[in-house]
């Protein structure tokens, strides 16, 4: 399960020599998307419990004033300052997904690249630039770990995303490409975080703990750090003992195809496994006008990899709710608005109306069926059954999907400060963190 | 490879309810022993590369004033010390190891306890108890994960020694059972470590992560982090994962026997893997006056495990001749002092006449030879075979142990200090880092 392929040399290449200007516009424009809907998402988290227990903690550590913390009147150091922004931008399960890696790439990454910012004054387009290589190799991680490294339990997103954090930050602080490679190697030993924790706050936690690690990997490489030079595709490295793939192909076109531009932005505040179902039944009940009091039973049929993940069948709080495929489709059906955070409440758990649907829904899985999709039928009590199907990767106009991340941005922060934040962050007049402590706090 | 059985509410029962004053007195004299042979590593390895790079990362962060770190003039934050302490205490590798887990307890478990110690003000009685708890904890979680876990690539020093770390934290910061559960289940996610890093200074900083991990998901949990309920050998937990045997006989007896008690301190410095050749080797060469030149061909036999560990065939580094059966063997056959660290130098690696011997020494491994042993055969140019056999294992009896490791510290800090630190130290009357700030700084 090794390879003498030199992965850990094409990725800190890429990392060090991409140019700022020669990045695509297209991945720019995907990455402006990324990173709104990122300061959306994290602002809204900020409070969440997960979120305020990190911060706690790093705030009563103190320590140097290098970097913004969200929901902090004060700055704290980098690794502090990512561990926190890391957390509380995962803590609404409400961030972007890659399909192809199946993890979230923004809150690993953009929080390590913005804490390096912050501390070492760099210009918001070399910020974006950052971010998006961070990104892209996460993505790219992810997909050279494989499904056999997901499945077998590791959350993708902070194993995959420790990595991309680290690249991030590596560049932001102008390491060599040696040094480059040992910060991937350190991360070999920090990046973690088991499915295990999926429905808990462990969750969250993953994506500062992938945000802080990372930039903890590059901080050490600057000075000096030597480690295992190829600590992720070497023998008894990441991959090696983390169930990896191996699958080399991620890497074909490194530098020219940035396959982080299919990322996909999420629309409803609960798990991206659940949100295929919810729109295929959010179809057949507009189109057929269904009402709740009309189902005897909505069966919804997607991948078997989502049992483990979004499938509690009898949620008892708002987190678990959001993996909850059963609640979820109880929620649309009883026209909840499941574009707010606000629905997946605990007192949502107990409605007995919702709880008489909920057991009503059936789930089925189909190992032939896109990791993307799912199909709803909906049974009527006369006897009519209703099907559709979803594939989430269907929605990739870039101009549509900025026009719902735009939307969804002002839906969370209002109009004015949604605009504020295109124009000011997005086209980068300002930093991700400066806009954040001028306008909220 | 995942059971129902609650582990999880097995260590956290055990690492909450034990009264100080039941534990054995065999137990906590072993972990005097282990507490003053920590003491003397941690101070001879904290300006090594890799301890002053973690330092220097921690010290520009600053912070509250909670914790000693080893080398610096100031506290810092308790996950700060920790990091550093547990770093600087593993960078000579001449820390204790528990061959029943293959692990380093003290290097991951001591610098936690430590930490919060300071930071609580704990006694030093406590401090010994909880220590102690911790390693009697990792050792058995070490265990339970086997020598699957171990062979996959996993340095259970770390792995297991995160979750010793969190116990011994857990029980300062006097958390109740449920919290106690809850920093294991955060562990379950932090815990890491991959032995791509052996021979670099990715090996001794894992023992800092174990300590600053372990630490960090206590303070978390105390704080109300929710994790996993069964982190560690619930479904895609940390054992599922990580390749985990789940061998539950490892936690009979808890809280009965100690089976930390078993621990076996270093006498040479350099990984424990080589020392049972190295002690079969000396007595060849002591007994029968065997000079370098004589030799025609050494040959050790060690079990296959320590393939991957310690047989580096051509160090280049101090650090690796200390993972080198070839050049241990050179420097044992030529008389070089290798209870001195100094003897691992960067030079000697570059030394004809050993790199000559190196050349001549044979690495065979049998599956069915114990762990903890080695044979040694020596045939001389006059045709001659001589063959000797060590079993570490041997070395049990606690008064020969005791004198051993009081040896060991008084040669590396001098007799007024070795007594000053048994009489202060071990005895209970100071903490171990208001010892090692007023005798050394």
């Amino acid at each position: 399960m090794t390879r003498s392929l030199d992965i850990t040399g094409q990725i800190a290449e890429f990392a060090t020599s991409a140019r700022d200007d020669d990045l695509p516009a297209s991945a720019i424009e995907v990455t402006r998307l990324s990173l709104v809907d990122w300061v959306a998402v994290t602002l809204e988290g900020r409070d969440e419990p997960v979120a305020a227990i990190v911060r706690d903690m790093v705030a009563e550590e103190g320590g140097r004033k290098d970097a913004y913390v969200v929901g902090l009147d004060r700055r704290l150091p980098a690794r502090a300052a990512a561990l926190v922004n890391g957390t509380a931008s995962h803590a609404l399960d409400y961030d972007d997904t890659h399909f192809a890696s199946l993890g979230h790439p923004s809150v690993a990454v953009i929080p390590s690249a913005l804490a390096v910012a912050d501390m070492t004054g760099t210009s918001p387009k070399s910020f974006q630039g950052a971010a998006l290589i961070g990104m892209e190799l996460a993505v790219r991680i992810g997909q050279w770990l494989g499904r056999t490294h997901y499945r077998s339990g590791f959350h993708v997103t902070s194993t995959a995303g420790t990595f991309g954090a680290a690249m991030a930050a590596a560049r932001l602080l102008g390491l060599t490409l040696e040094q480059t490679r040992n910060a991937l190697g350190i991360a070999a030993s920090t990046a973690g975080g088991v499915k295990a924790q999926f429905g808990t706050m462990g969750k969250p936690f993953h994506a500062g703990m992938a945000a802080s690690n990372g930039l903890e990997a590059a901080l050490l490489a600057a000075k000096g750090f030597v480690a295992a030079p190829q600590g992720l595709e070497g023998k008894q490295g990441f991959g090696a003992t983390h169930h990896g793939d191996f699958d080399d192909s991620a890497f074909d076109e490194l530098g020219q195809e940035f396959v982080f531009e299919n990322v996909s932005h999420k629309f409803h505040a609960c798990c991206h496994g659940t949100h295929a179902a919810l729109e295929a039944l959010t179809e057949l009940r507009d189109k057929h006008g269904i009402r709740p009091e009309d189902i005897e039973e909505i069966g919804i049929t997607v991948h078997p990899q989502y049992l483990g993940i979004c499938n509690i069948s009898s949620p008892e709080s708002g987190l678990e709710a959001k993996f909850s495929y059963r609640m979820v489709a109880a929620l649309a059906t009883h026209q909840h608005d499941t574009t707010r955070r606000a629905t997946f409440s605990d007192t949502l758990c107990r409605d007995a109306t919702l709880v008489d649907l909920c057991n009503r829904v059936r789930v089925d899985t189909d190992p032939d069926i896109s990791e993307t999709a799912a199909e709803v039928k909906v049974i009527l009590r006369d006897g009519t059954t209703l099907t559709a199907n979803h594939d989430l990767l269907a929605q990739v106009d870039l101009a549509l999907r900025a026009k719902k991340v735009r939307a969804k941005v002002k839906s969370l922060l209002g109009a004015e400060r949604a605009t504020s934040l295109w124009w000011k962050v997005a086209l980068g007049e300002q930093l991700a963190s400066d806009w954040m402590r001028r306008n909220i706090g």
